[in-house]
């Protein structure tokens, strides 16, 4: 898998060459491969598209995702310039993504400004230790709207 | 706060319930609030999107930054139907917000299928644990990138 990992890498780091040179947000970019394809590319792009969440693996994955319309990528490998963050290794979850392969290391990015390890560290907290306060209001509310849902003709599981 | 902070819980809790009678997703849905006035809205829009990413607070993020042209939400109050996943949770922070206030649990939503605890755990192990598994590669590639964005003039921190 060597050659095929290198060449795909290279087309990440592809993306973040542009992504810099277009300025849309930090230097990170990420290709999405199926069956040796490439079904996704994204690059960092949270200040031209104003979205905090367009992160490379992010716009990766929502691309392959609406291209192929389907929600899950079973088999898919991602390739990314650096190692993702919380937000992005969360998202790779959701979409059953298989293999992850990565440049930099997070420790890279906080070097150059990225709060990607502090928000991990975050995570680790108990909530109520985190930066961002919590409150919790109206379980009993919400767990009957998921009552109605688990009833609901409608209803796909994912 | 308490009064608003119901208010602001039931407009979620009735989001998450047109998402329910929509079909769009899980039961899920979130109301973002800055100086006492919604700013974005959002449900659960997975299955109906293809978008393995467009969990409630997700979708009420994008809203809020795409309206107001801006990729951070100081101030903000996040309201949401289910303590945030891992995604959201770091999205959260990506943006900014101040408060979370959140209404059935992390446990409420593994019990009815979601596995926002399972990746929550996930994120805790060391990659090389992980289920899904990971390569490093090209790491001095991708530093080279990072220098040359570091001394871009198209360069803007966030």
């Amino acid at each position: 898998m060597r050659d095929q990992d290198e060449t795909f890498m290279r087309e990440a780091l592809d993306m973040a060459r542009q992504g810099i040179e277009l300025g849309h947000g930090g230097p990170f970019g990420a290709v999405l491969v199926r069956q040796g394809r490439v079904i996704g590319r994204g690059w960092n792009q949270v200040i031209h598209l104003n979205d905090p969440t367009a992160h490379a693996e992010m716009q990766a994955i929502r691309e392959a995702c609406r291209t192929l319309a389907d929600y899950h990528l079973p088999g898919a490998v991602l390739y990314t310039t650096c190692e993702p963050c919380p937000m992005c290794l969360s998202a790779a979850y959701w979409a059953h993504i298989q293999r992850l392969v990565y440049a930099a290391e997070a420790g890279d990015a906080a070097a150059i400004g990225f709060s990607d390890r502090e928000i991990m560290l975050e995570l680790d907290r108990p909530s109520a230790e985190r930066s961002i306060a919590v409150k919790q209001l109206l379980r009993d509310d919400s767990l009957a709207l998921f009552a109605r849902w688990e009833k609901s003709d409608k209803r796909i599981d994912y």
